[in-house]
């Protein structure tokens, strides 16, 4: 089994200027001064520039309303940013150990306000408060929730493909014996179908069995897989350097009356928030329509989390699709549609499909069927 | 080839509360309200928790110098840190999808002035800066850098069980052939037998061959090794839970005069920087001492970053051996001393040994020769 797909062509220095641009022109729209990245996926989407490591040493772009971006990075990997694919859309300066670095990165700031990546270090943050108290911040996700919400056509084919990968793995999986077997066998099993199907990186695999699915984020473990459980599978990581998340909910042998109930009334949640998506309707309607249907069946009280999120460079990233959330839908923007039910010490179903918002609706990047699969 | 070394005992939710009172005291003595925790090292020291993922939703552990300690943690990871082995030793409460997490967690906290870790998300402190104007924060490396720093025998065990497996593997890269094979097809080889020695982490495989080796942070590449390269091999992870780092400078073949040179300085100036461990002298002497060698030499301006920094549950953290650092050194503090010289375009050497302090100097968790060993 291999990946018989080629790699799209990476993006260029082009492209990062074109976005560049955007990101610009959207702190100016946002009243802010400029941006500021650190090591991670928004610094990745701007400029291709991702260092070996995230560490304590401050790497921080600063894309300025007017004028033009400046990265500071450590000296000693300064080769590396300087080796990166978009390094001539950036100016580059360095500090040393020893030096004080966030006197070196306060010079590329002005007075203002600046929104800055979600993930930089609380530690970068506070070194800037201190050397510009009359500077302010906001996060990214605060400021410009939608940076990278918009993916357009190439990273539109790299999510299609991260997602069709996902879907022949789960393809796969469903004709292996799961009865008898750990759940780290069959996670680690799911990864390598993820890898073999061209994933650079699995994030996770999720085999929750029996009443270990009824905890939404417990990953595997070494519990034996038996005959008679309800297994939530849930997988995803990044191929082509774009992201997967899928699950499905999976049976060994027969289901009860009351097992084939719950999972059909998850899969009509989704089915709900799928029709929900549509071009300026608010993100948390998807929740509320998806919502709307587990408490309508008497279940509200075991669904425990928002309905998804968004997915692009990451698995995990803005707009998150939950309630409050009144970002309205655009075309081109990517996220997880997931309700799920949760049983204490029971059993768990959840059914998650990627989904991208087109000009009349939505187009599902996960294509396997929904209805409850029985495996051995 | 197995690891055939018997795990140590993990630690125990009594062992937690040892360090968590330790931690209070401490806060008390630097004038601290509080600390405040995110997963990650610190957060897993303190208590054992580690969530499955690290993300945008916030936990945070409160531990006040007055009073219980108390952990938020996103409704959805609830079972998971009930189940964690130090679960008994702190407060739980959560915060549900859509609620405010941040007017959640600062009901947690008081007015006053909190140390935060280092890598916190910048938007979590934003959100908290916004909910408590009147509460102020700083780093944890500012505020309590020794927090984790002196390792008790149980953690010194471990890191010597890290640095003998990163021995053994250095060992065994020495016998395989080095000319004709991608820096890359070397790194795998390095990774995968630091694996075969117990490390289940793998951080970093760096094998930088005749240029590459003058740009201090290249991971690997497609170069493929010629006789005659210098070659800079610098590997590490995590092993029972505790980080090994290890640099090693080696040739394909014969060096030259030169090459002997250099090496021998760097191999001098390691020397010099162990020989200046000992209880109560400052972190920078070491810096000092090993640079001293190197700018005598000559070579001053190709030494390009500080000499080392700590390690223990991840392989770079506090305290920071660098020109500045005025931190007493203490007995169970545990570091990396690396100096190296980098001639761009040519070639690099570098050699590091993790090294602890002891009652009456230091002592080397790596024992393997630091002359320049020939490869084929």
């Amino acid at each position: 089994m291999t990946d018989g797909t080629p790699a799209p062509a990476p993006f260029t220095a082009a492209d990062f200027a074109v976005r560049l641009k955007r990101a610009a022109q959207a702190a100016d729209a946002a009243d802010l001064t400029g941006l500021l990245l650190t090591p991670g996926p928004d610094l990745l989407y701007l400029t291709g520039y991702a260092p070996v490591a995230i560490t304590e040493r401050i790497t921080m772009l600063v894309v300025p309303v007017e004028g033009d971006p400046t990265m500071i990075v450590p000296k000693l990997e300064r080769p590396d940013a300087e080796a990166s694919s978009g390094a001539s859309v950036f100016g580059l300066t360095d500090w040393t150990d020893g030096s004080d670095p966030y006197h070196a990165t306060a010079g590329l700031l002005g007075p203002g306000r600046y929104a800055l990546s979600d993930s930089a270090w609380a530690m970068h943050l506070l070194g800037l408060q201190e050397q510009l108290p009359d500077t302010s911040y906001v996060s990214m996700t605060t400021a410009l929730p939608m940076l990278r919400a918009i993916k357009d056509d190439d990273e539109l084919e790299r999510l299609a493909a991260a997602g069709a990968a996902a879907d022949e793995a789960y393809r796969e999986i469903l004709k292996v014996r799961f009865a008898g077997r750990s759940e780290t066998d069959i996670g680690h099993e799911l990864a390598q179908l993820l890898r073999g199907f061209g994933h650079s990186q699995v994030d996770f695999t999720v085999v929750g069995s029996g009443p270990n699915g009824a905890n939404p984020h417990h990953e595997m473990g070494d519990r034996i897989i038996e005959h008679g459980d309800m297994v939530v599978l849930d997988f995803g990581g990044l191929k082509h350097g774009y992201g997967s998340d899928t699950t499905r909910t999976v049976h060994v042998g027969e289901p009860t009356d009351e097992e084939r109930e719950v999972h059909e009334i998850v899969r009509r949640a989704q089915q709900a928030g799928f029709e929900a998506v549509r071009p300026g309707a608010e993100c948390q309607e998807v929740d509320r329509a998806a919502r709307a249907v587990i408490a309508d069946a008497g279940y509200g009280e075991y669904f425990i989390h928002r309905v998804g999120h968004g997915i692009g460079l990451t698995t995990h990233e803005p707009p998150y699709m939950v309630e409050g959330e009144r970002q309205p839908m655009q075309p081109g923007m990517c996220f997880s549609i997931e309700p799920g039910i949760y049983l204490p010490g029971r059993f768990g179903v959840r059914i998650e499909d990627i989904v991208t918002v087109t000009a009349d609706g939505g187009r599902r990047l996960n294509r396997t069927p929904h209805e409850m699969a029985i495996v051995g």
